[in-house]
């Protein structure tokens, strides 16, 4: 299974895209900007080597990775991914569709979850892309340690969405070793799950923790 | 310190009102029904003498309770707290009050977090009660398991309101074996606690798990 990364080169998409290739899928980092995408496919290359991973990680532009892929993960700042959801839509028809964004804002030293009118950022993504399956997982992932191919984790991603694909997703997930899936519900619950991460950075800034997530105990 | 908990006879309350008097806290069981509590309070006595410990509980009607007490942590389900938080109004003055109150909807088989429009429950309780302090606590707590005595378990609890009242709350949070407080903010981000307990339902539904509650990890 062909699994793009769009905005594969910055935040989540650096753990995604290395550890989904452990996992023994085909990555493609995707990048508004192809050269970028290289170099990042390059790095991720020599970091998986000196782990003793021959893995090849391919890159393409976006749209190219959209085109080429069965999954795209759209790990792309909140501020853009509904733009490039937009500019997407016609190569991600019939393709299942990850959203981890999560809409915030900050006021005075404290986060708060931001939904737009649709309920959640997920939901607002599925009116956009009306001819693909969209699931959201991965909105409390700690994008730093997740990073850190050195870092041991224990963490649990809900995952929401329309069963056939909140399943494929669910697989995607649990190939990463140190994530646990759990079904969170329909694509609407996903406003309860986005919700989660404002909270944990709140309490991160407060506790002087970092690279908080969560677990279901 | 003396500790009200009103609504002490049922749900959270139970497990509320014996780990509290084991921690050192003067109890009082508050229910709108004298004997009730009465009843109530005898009946923890007894199991809490079965553990080896021979603490007093008091109890009262849940106005009287308002009284006698320097905090009040609101146990009352959901649907009767904001009425119940106006008929107490008067003798709540000028005391710390916890509010644990969760308000959802549920559409087909999924919980929705339905906040009024205030923004959460807690911040609806204190624009009534404008002259007490108060915070959010225990949201994400399974009442069952603990109101079982021989559970063992290790929960967070995110902690919301101003910091005299905050501080307070957490130290009692803290009293209480296998709970952590963690400062989550003003009482405004209630709302992301809040929409933590839906999402936990749902979670636990649909895994087919009980009891869930969470953990920063």
């Amino acid at each position: 299974m062909k699994i793009a990364v769009l905005g594969g080169t910055g935040n989540i998409g650096v753990g995604l895209s290395m550890r989904l290739s452990i996992a023994g899928y085909d990555v493609i980092v995707g990048s508004r900007n192809k050269e970028k995408a290289k170099e990042k496919a390059r790095e991720y290359e020599t970091i998986l080597k000196s782990m003793g991973y021959e893995n090849e990680i391919e890159y393409a532009d976006n749209r190219r990775a959209s085109e080429l892929c069965d999954v795209a993960i759209l790990a792309i700042p909140c501020e853009h991914v509904f733009s490039t959801a937009e500019s997407l839509k016609d190569v991600l028809e019939g393709k299942i569709v990850v959203s981890p964004a999560v809409p915030m804002k900050k006021e005075g030293k404290t986060f708060y979850y931001s939904p737009p009118p649709e309920g959640s950022a997920a939901e607002k993504i599925a009116s956009i892309l009306h001819n693909s399956q969209v699931a959201s997982a991965f909105h409390t992932i700690p994008a730093k340690k997740f990073a850190d191919m050195k870092a041991v984790f224990s963490w649990d991603v809900p995952v929401c969405g329309e069963k056939s694909a909140k399943e494929v997703v669910m697989e995607i997930v649990n190939s990463i070793d140190g994530l646990r899936a759990l079904d969170a519900g329909p694509l609407s619950s996903s406003r309860l799950v986005e919700s989660v991460t404002p909270l944990l950075i709140n309490v991160a800034i407060r506790a002087g923790m970092r690279d908080l997530s969560i677990k279901f105990v």
